[in-house]
């Protein structure tokens, strides 16, 4: 086998034309010095990569979202949308911190976050290429080869996390072209500081999500919390605020139009070196299907669950996740469909295969590649139409618990090593929480009717994409009776005890046997079904075994040709640390329309609506931006606050949070969107339209300082001009 | 009586600090040139207050629309939505001229009009007031001073129509304060020349009307024709093409962003001078309630007509027209609640009583006149609940004709001169088309539904709404029977024979004693509301007389305040002759948005929806964009050709086809339009909102040139780079 790794790294050291364009590795950053120090970086780039120094050791994960620490004394800044569960934890009736925000005066103050919260501080970043896929046997095939580079991952994590307080993951770059073993220190005592109000910190609501002109204020205060030595440890009154090796200097000032600005983050998941197949299939089928099922998965819950009623409130936030993948989506198809993506994508592999066949080197090492990554993802689209209309059935509650209780008794039967990922003794605590948090979002009226919906629609495809036990279990075979279909699991929602907390915790115990003879009719049906999943289980790590061969040597030959042209090569995102730069800079929207790169409080102040959901706003914001009290954060060239701006870095979820530098290494705003017309740039970047939405710092600090009161915080901060 | 002509003219007759806002009368130019020579124009500000030279003489009137020669065979250039009905009335279902264009390529092909098509050259321009309020003895009061004037006004006008081919109207400025004899030259046969296909005429269609940004091509042109002699005259094939004294050139290079432009054209209407009281009524009640009038009659519409069936077709002008309104209504409402003008007038009007109590001969002159006016206003503000209900009713086409032939009837009975302004001769070739037309708008159905929604209205009013002889007639004083309301109206609609238009015209010459003796239920029920509605038009006619006089006090103080303080001042808009200026600028409808000044052709293809009422696109005009074939007509800057464009330009209706010129005087654009914040203009020019919206003249070259093929028109036309 060709080992991928060593030619990559060696494609990636030299230096090439960089644009805005980019989600680097630290260890890149030196190869981007020049391009760095010419836009405005006045820090080291050699320095910046070293994950023990200020900034990196400042940038941490929340697993999801960014944050950075802003203070000696641990104090962690990330979005209102990120602190989100643990403000609603928090909240009571008497005293609701989502709508009244949360400021604690002195440490003593500082709330728990919810069950589960993490801090986590990247410790080493190890290049582990040689240990994962160098160290597989090239004639490994399919399952077994997908199986050994597992394995040679899992050793990997188990010797890493020496102890709780670390958690390690084997990140794999390029499609497997590449591996790094992440180390995380993972505080776990972690509380609430300050919250605005939500009508503040989610101003604009659904309605602005993913929109500019822009005016929310999406940011909150975590503490992190270690025991007296230092060291990770859970809740106690004696723990002590973690200190951090460096901390981010706010500049109270922010930024200008045009100004330098990086992001540092960690970013969750793109896909710009996917293949022509790829991507028609995802834009012309995967996307508009997804979004028809969305909606009608919304239509299916308001019919049956009215505005006002209980059961509604349990599926609000089902809906609104819902909603936003739909609008997601929307924008996707949209943008897909009045932009070039796809010719551009087919003119580039019609490029790269006349290079490589300009050259019987290149065609003996690259020949093969392109059309062995087609037939691979072509293979794995033939039971997406099954798989897609399942998984939307899989988001029911009662069916998704028993599935996840079945699967865990299986996996249980192994020895811990060799349990699939997420059903290993380091995921059980995660497993325990999703059990305990069920009923929260689950009624059984409308998770009948979301069933009998979607069986009509999985009955509405392809002979070839039906699931033989799943006709059986639910007597499909023999024409559709909808009536008879809707008592059947009515009937299996009243009989289940599944919808039972503590039943659930003791069934996470049950040995698979146990299970098999359960007479709870989602048991039964999770059992019905087992074989089958096992048996697609199987396809689909086999063909993940095929993929992680094929697609590094398509990536190889991608980059060689890309690096041939001085053309810019960074991975996908996957979730690890990540920089990206750009400048402060607005966009056309549309023929005729700009947006620009900043709001104003005046502009806030002029889609406040009294009462609204969205779009209402204390009455202390309002009549401090009626009397132009904008105290030391004013804009000049603005005449105001500057609220939210744009600008061109390239950021994806999971980079919401992070902090956003000046040239100097200072905060100058905290990201935490995208427009619109930039949602397809998980595909595609398109340096006209792709732009990252930021709260300013001043807007911030305006709040903290005239609205919140929350001075012990400014204080505790290092603020400069 | 004081004579507010003079001290009018002499305050108006000095310089004053001008800003983009104004329509200006052509004898004001002078006044205005410093500035006017400042901003960027280079003709003599003293010649262009000439009506008999260029460019004034090339402005012309269609009667609601304005138009401009722009050569020297009487080629006339309009808005494609000004000429709609021609195009219209030409369109077969074999040649469907709105579907596809039409251009003349000889004389011989051009087509006749719609019916009553006028083109209007304004002769002369006369101060008349001397002659209307100046002969007037003051002590007449209310209805009889309203008499006196109109009797003074109807005089003019007869000695001025000294024939056929003059139109003679008496325009009153600032209510009253001066009056102008306007004698215009109308030539009768005017002729079809040119129109885009409606997919570039009527680009956008509903959806972007009055929005930013826009892309549509909304110009055709007329040609005026007239006997051998050089007179009006009826069309006949002998008639020659009319020579016009001056014609505008057409600058094939357009403008550019900051340009200097000014329009000429015949704006409709304004009310820059209503005092709070009549804002605040205007904009939360009259506004409000139209608004949900227009609204409810649509639904009605839609209820009773499908779309689609033979009914709805007939009420697709009728819906278009209830819906444009509604949504012009809506802007309105937005921006009065969103703004300050409320307020502002109200300062205006503290500041102007205090202006007045500070100076005991202002005190003298204009003391009473703010009160006195407030008092008039509510007065007649005290039935408009009752008067709105029944306007809406009135709509409906039976109600409509029986009421105009009682009417008709009752004003024949008088000598020509005494009858009311609309019954007289020189009116009775309008109304008999209007008699002709009714049956393409009017379905029994719907019209009896629409009767039945707003006589609930009614009966929810208070009872000082109520009229007498409405409820008697249709039995509303016992309580309200829908069913059998519904009854009665079908069956009036069923025996009623006013939905013939032959029955229309022969009634037309009808006396009024066999109107009162006719048994058709819709002539019965206008006689029955007879005594009622000139009981009403008496009182109207006598608030009339005392606004006529207290609106030119209240005037006169407002302009010598605003004189005090070098403020401009202009008359409301009354359908005569204005010039306004400006610049080609952009704006920013919302805080963190800003509209540019120009939309591009591939900002057009971008709005393309294939099919699309609204948005389809012929093919040669996408391949010619997709070409980049710009041909001479492309703008540097842009580097594409710029469709429609923004300025600064005080306009309203009426405006529309008004030419839009350089500093030069060459064509540079067509006014059709001004954008969704500006809506509230007629009411407040805000300079940071107000735009006008422009085709551009590179566009309509374009498109003659590329698309069309209209070389002979390009060739006949001046066309300077």
């Amino acid at each position: 086998m060709f080992k991928p790794a060593i030619a990559l790294l060696t494609l990636l050291c030299s230096g090439f034309a960089a644009a805005d364009e980019g989600m680097w590795q630290p260890h890149q950053l030196k190869d981007l010095a020049q391009t760095l120090s010419d836009k405005g970086l006045n820090l080291d780039p050699d320095k910046m990569q070293n994950l023990d120094q200020f900034p990196m050791n400042a940038i941490i994960s929340l697993g999801g979202c960014t944050a950075s620490f802003v203070s000696p004394k641990g104090l962690a800044l990330t979005n209102h949308h990120c602190a989100y569960g643990s403000i609603q934890y928090n909240s009571t009736e008497q005293n609701n911190l989502l709508e009244n925000g949360f400021v604690a005066k002195t440490l003593a103050d500082e709330l728990p976050a919810a069950p589960g919260s993490r801090i986590y501080v990247t410790e080493s970043l190890t290049d582990v290429t040689d240990k994962v896929s160098g160290a597989v046997h090239s004639a490994l095939q399919g399952e077994a080869y997908q199986q050994a580079i597992e394995a040679n991952e899992k050793a990997l994590v188990a010797a890493c996390e020496t102890s709780q307080d670390y958690r390690c993951e084997v990140f794999s770059y390029h499609g497997g072209a590449s591996y790094f073993l992440i180390k995380l220190l993972a505080i776990r005592d972690v509380r609430l500081v300050y919250a605005p109000p939500s009508s503040i910190g989610k101003f604009g609501g659904d309605t602005d999500n993913w929109m500019w002109p822009r005016h929310t204020g999406d940011w909150s205060y975590y503490r992190a919390y270690v025991g007296k030595d230092g060291k990770p440890a859970d809740y106690s009154e004696d723990n002590v605020p973690y200190t951090p090796k460096a901390h981010l200097k706010v500049n109270a000032g922010g930024v200008s139009a045009d100004d330098f600005v990086m992001v540092l983050g960690y970013p969750g998941r793109t896909n710009r070196y996917r293949t022509p197949v790829e991507v028609s299939n995802q834009f012309n089928w995967v996307y508009p299907t997804a979004k028809r099922y969305r909606e009608e998965y919304i239509d299916v819950i308001k019919a049956v669950a009215p505005k006002g009623s209980d059961a509604r409130i349990k599926y609000e936030s089902t809906i609104a996740g819902l909603a936003n993948y739909a609008k997601n989506y929307g924008s996707m198809i949209t943008s897909y469909q009045q932009g070039d993506m796809q010719a551009r994508k087919a003119e580039l592999n019609r490029q790269l295969k006349a290079w490589i066949a300009a050259d019987p080197k290149r065609q003996k090492a690259y020949g093969e590649s392109l059309d062995q990554l087609d037939r691979l993802v072509e293979k794995g689209n033939a039971m997406q139409a099954r798989d897609l209309v399942m998984g939307y059935m899989g988001r029911t509650a009662m069916w998704n618990v028993a599935k996840e209780l079945v699967k865990l008794a299986h996996e249980r039967s192994k020895p811990d090593a060799e349990r699939n990922p997420g059903y290993q003794e380091r995921d059980m605590n995660r497993f325990k929480q999703k059990m305990e948090r069920v009923n929260r979002r689950f009624d059984a009226s409308v998770d009948t009717e979301v069933l009998v919906h979607f069986i009509q629609e999985y009955l509405s495809l392809d002979s070839s994409q039906r699931v033989p036990a799943f006709d059986t279990f639910f007597g499909l075979n023999d024409g559709f009776d909808e009536a008879a279909l809707r008592e059947k699991i009515a009937t299996m929602h009243a009989n289940t005890e599944l919808d039972d907390t503590d039943t659930r915790l003791a069934l996470m115990n049950a040995d698979f046997a146990a299970l098999k003879a359960s007479d709870d009719p989602f048991i039964r049906f999770a059992v019905a079904l087992f074989d089958h999943d096992q048996a697609v289980e199987a396809q689909d790590k086999a063909l993940e075994g095929e993929l992680l061969k094929a697609r590094p040597a398509y990536m190889q030959a991608l980059i060689a040709y890309k690096q041939s042209r001085n053309e810019a090569v960074y991975a996908d995102a996957n979730s690890s640390l990540r920089i990206t730069y750009g400048n402060v800079k607005g966009y056309s929207p549309k023929d005729g329309m700009m947006a620009l790169p900043f709001t104003t409080l005046e502009g806030q102040l002029a889609k406040y609506i009294p009462g609204d959901e969205e779009f209402d706003l204390p009455a202390s914001v309002r009549s401090h931006i009626q009397d132009k009290d904008y105290g030391p954060y004013a804009n000049p060239e603005l005449g105001s606050v500057a609220v939210n701006f744009l600008s061109t870095v390239d950021t994806t979820g999971g980079n919401s949070g992070s902090p956003t530098l000046n040239g100097d290494g200072e905060l100058v705003g905290l990201l935490f969107d995208g427009v619109y017309e930039s949602v397809i740039g998980d595909w595609d970047y398109d340096p006209n339209l792709n732009r990252s939405i930021h709260v300013s710092t001043p807007y911030m600090l305006w709040v903290m300082d005239k609205i919140d009161g929350a001075h012990n915080l400014l204080e505790e901060m290092t603020i400069v001009e």
